[in-house]
């Protein structure tokens, strides 16, 4: 069940992709996911100039032999990025897929056409991924509300979008947002994408270069624990909710300017807490399916989870008897 | 693969519920519904006495054999409703199931299972669903963001609350909100429900009493056609997006006072609107599936298509080929 369009695409055996996470998308997290059959992806721009980002895409080819991608996130940032250069950086390294989001990646296909490279766009709308298919991307990665980072500004769930853009593109759809176990791949595949996006359920693993006491936290939340910060400036980020971005939401309903809470989240969002585990005082990305995880595994335990969670899933609903659904008991109050 | 623990608890053929829709929710729509072998549901409070009900309950028998429920909603209401007497109607009339929505149904369960009434609660978070198990319901319906209606004020999406739910109870959970053909319902299967709740979807059937127009105007809504009311005061309300519900959404957002923005709504979401078909001028709620939905077909049509692609999808997804999703081609430009 478990070989789609996706996996042939980019060359992998299971069609589970890691999100691309600042700070998170590092080459520990990324060997370790194309490892164990999935695909890892490197986010470009948490290296602050192409040299460091080099290095790390070196880095990652000595830990895995498998396909690994680079994310680009064509957004206005913090910081001015020439992003040409880590095109090219990408290119030279001979990377072969590429991960875009935010912006279209129209002004850069041509180069990263020519140059072979496999590019997966990744939106929040159904007429981007129009878009995406029309300027050539080779996939679409569709991003619902209940995702972590970006969910964009019109609050559209995976459950709804999914299924509107598998009708709208050809091009296979991969499913972001909302995307932890077993269960969740089958109802991505059975929703019409083609692979699952997962993020917060891999910053939960050893592997993930993140403080202890921030993956703890992660098994401890709930779905209930995520804000959306900079909604009023149609700018929406999904964060973890904590002393922190409670702080940064007080302000911007007290009207704080849009300049005075970027710099103030900019500063809050950065390495700093994924390094301390100091998790009061730091912003960091979550989706809501941060309530579904409850333990922090090794990425091939993750993933060899899904896959087998997701064939008894499969043939539970396929088959003509009584039908019982997977559950997995858990007496975590929450 | 259609066989569940709720269809064997509701007697039904198909895993498949119409929710509860002030005044769609009548004799003809329901019976057509448990007539297609799902289970149609009376919204009790569409009428403005215990003997109108009661008459509708008589005149749903009338047209059909099979089960039928009732919903009544603990919910502060815009006129006061003698909910004893209701539940004593709906008692007294032998109805065998009933959906209870917005507060705990608790003070009424010693009646309800005394005259050996199912009890269905619907419900928008986790924990009232473990209420629900407490207090001796027979099952649970979970009701994510992006449904129509009332979604509550955490913004949870149903990708995300039903396994959690399935989780969290061992009665059996109906998947309610974003729901409306087959891969939604295996998506569902999968996440762990054991049944889906779907109102927009039975609203847009040539069954459903509603003007031509209203019916029009859904198959030609988006996903982006829908607007939270009502949020400012958490009592949140998804309706379809229209020149009535801006006006209610600007009033709101200039201040204006609860009881002011009530009357208005109470004003235009009755009756008004789906017999006139003046679609600017009334209150219709939706959920986001509306933008899956894009014909008008009888109750049987839309039962029997949505078991049809089911089958499809679950075999798609279980086989050990190259899974392909269904997709169903559209050139509607949305």
């Amino acid at each position: 069940m478990l070989k789609t369009r996706i996996t042939e695409l980019l060359g992998i055996d299971y069609p589970i992709i890691q999100g691309g996470m600042m700070w998170i998308s590092r080459a520990e997290l990324v060997s370790a996911v194309s490892n164990a059959g999935g695909l890892g992806i490197i986010t470009a721009f948490t290296f602050s100039n192409t040299k460091d980002l080099a290095a790390e895409i070196e880095r990652t080819r000595s830990l895995t032999d498998r396909p690994f991608g680079v994310n680009i996130t064509l957004m206005p940032t913090f910081r001015p990025i020439d992003i040409d250069g880590y095109i090219d950086t990408v290119i030279n390294a001979r990377v072969t897929i590429v991960e875009t989001a935010g912006r279209s990646p129209e002004p850069y296909m041509e180069r990263l056409k020519g140059a072979g490279v496999k590019v997966i766009h990744k939106c929040t709308a159904v007429r981007f991924a129009r878009t995406a298919q029309r300027i050539g991307c080779d996939a679409v990665s569709i991003d619902g509300f209940e995702c972590a980072g970006h969910p964009g500004e019109e609050d559209v769930t995976s459950l709804v979008l999914i299924p509107l853009t598998a009708d709208a593109v050809d091009i296979p759809v991969i499913a972001s947002g909302g995307f932890g176990d077993g269960r969740g791949l089958v109802a991505a595949l059975a929703l019409g994408a083609e692979a699952v996006n997962m993020g917060t359920r891999f910053m939960a693993t050893k592997e993930a270069p993140a403080h202890a006491r921030v993956k703890e936290l992660l098994t401890t939340a709930s779905e209930r624990d995520t804000v959306l910060l900079l909604r009023s400036f149609r700018n929406t980020m999904r964060m973890m909710r904590n002393a922190t971005a409670d702080k940064v939401l007080e302000l911007e309903n007290q009207g704080a300017d849009i300049h005075q809470l970027e710099k103030l989240i900019s500063g809050k969002a950065g390495l700093g807490l994924l390094e301390s585990g100091d998790v009061d005082n730091g912003l960091v990305s979550v989706g809501q399916v941060v309530g579904l995880i409850n333990d922090v595994p090794t990425v091939k335990e993750v993933v060899d989870r899904i896959i087998s969670e997701a064939r008894e899933v499969a043939s539970g609903v396929a088959s003509n008897g009584l039908f019982k659904p997977l559950r997995r008991p858990t007496d975590i109050g929450k």
